[in-house]
């Protein structure tokens, strides 16, 4: 699994609060310590209201300076894209292209000129998607118009749009069938879900991503946009490697219990 | 979820002494917890060295006197199934008839004669399952000879034969993969499975049966014998109902929470 770490988020309020301040500690550290849970690359979403381009830039630079990591940017706004891509050390990923076509018209000169890695996210120009049909449709879409673009499979990664179970009790499901389709239909891309949008107003968050991500790896997503500071999440991420076949004789999941990393912490 | 609650098994050390000693108040106190932790049936297992029909016999009769559930009679003895079956004052079920012909030929009169629900477990005249396609070819066959004899698929449990990883890695991803197929093939018939032997030999089963139950339930599991006494396992399975829609609107997750039975007790 591909772990994108999701902490350094202005629509969180002591992130927010430490971006406004330009508390460049405060992020350096949530950078580290998503790193030393296991991420392997940082979303950064510098959503200030009215100062995004600037707030994302300063966040690019600040947590390059405390870890050498790949960067997600968290933005549909392609003037702060095209101010943060060139600072990206590493080759980023941009959060993300959808089918409405005045962000897909914006990003696409973006992404030919940057090369970053691309999660299409299956909004299409009729809103959010409502089942399963509408997820295939849009996805296959996007993979082919981006394709077409000459983007290579690898390079995209489709997020079939999780939507909180609260507001529909069939989103949790739509979303993990979608998975699977999509994984059936093109063997070659990435399947990446930000998978806390699906507890979004219900008591207990922490448990409800745990378990989506379980249930979303069963059907082949291979991206995922998490909290990695969540002990529990991350062990159950070992153990769904070791028992999908993906941990060749459980090597990493033993080396995890060797090292300690499998106990939940004193609370 | 249909939970089959697995501890009252006498290959299990201390339940083994218990009943080797005749100690009905272990027994009954095993059985209370299960079903006060969420079981909807006890797997009873009596295989006791060269006693398994009396042993079988006396676990029924003192875990009937103490919580008024149905059975799951884990044997493929014929003569302890005989006697235990018209004791069981509920429904019970079979674990398990298998494709193997004497246990096919020995328990089949006992399901005629008794109407108990089947577990049929994926073991060929070959022996065990080595992939996906084995498990659903024998799946296939022991559901179309059960449903030739007058089964209803409802009365039927598809247990394609849980594998310890440790022996294999493929096994895990074949029994899962195995699930979905079945759940598409016969969309009537209940599929269960022996979640716990997933994670023999290796540390830290509770985790990797946790996690394993997930994996399933993605799939279209409906039943498991497991730990019900595994508080992180059934938070998980709340979670999990919710996120797959089995729960309109979350109202058992819900509950659940209000109730206080989302959080791991102090340790």
């Amino acid at each position: 699994m591909w772990l994108i770490g999701e902490l350094i988020n202005c629509t969180r309020k002591k992130v927010g609060a430490a971006a406004a301040a330009r508390d460049a500690e405060f992020i350096k550290e949530t950078a580290r310590r998503q790193i030393s849970a296991g991420a392997h690359m940082l979303d950064v979403n510098g959503g200030l209201p009215g100062q995004e381009a600037e707030c994302l830039t300063w966040l690019v630079n600040v947590v390059q300076e405390a870890v050498p990591i790949p960067l997600c940017l968290d933005s549909a706004d392609p003037v702060a894209l095209r101010q943060a891509l060139p600072l990206c050390r590493q080759r980023a990923m941009i959060n993300s292209i959808t089918d409405e076509p005045a962000r897909y018209e914006a990003l696409l000169p973006l992404i030919k000129e940057f090369h970053p890695k691309v999660i299409a996210l299956c909004i299409s120009p009729a809103g959010p998607p409502t089942g399963v049909e509408d997820r295939i449709a849009t996805a296959s879409r996007l993979v082919e118009r981006l394709t077409g673009e000459g983007l290579a499979l690898d390079d995209i990664y489709v997020d079939t749009c999780v939507l909180p179970v609260s507001t529909g009790p069939e989103h949790g499901k739509a979303f993990i069938e979608a998975v699977g389709q999509i994984r059936q239909r093109y063997p070659g891309v990435h399947i990446s879900a930000g998978v806390s949008n699906v507890s979004f107003g219900l008591p207990l968050r922490k448990l409800l991503n745990e378990v989506f991500l379980m249930l979303l790896m069963a059907h082949g997503l291979d991206t995922a946009i998490v909290d990695p500071c969540d002990h529990q999440l991350m062990m159950n991420l070992w153990a769904a490697e070791a028992l999908l076949g993906r941990d060749e004789y459980c090597l990493n999941y033993l080396r995890a219990f060797r090292e300690g990393k499998l106990e939940l912490p004193a609370a």
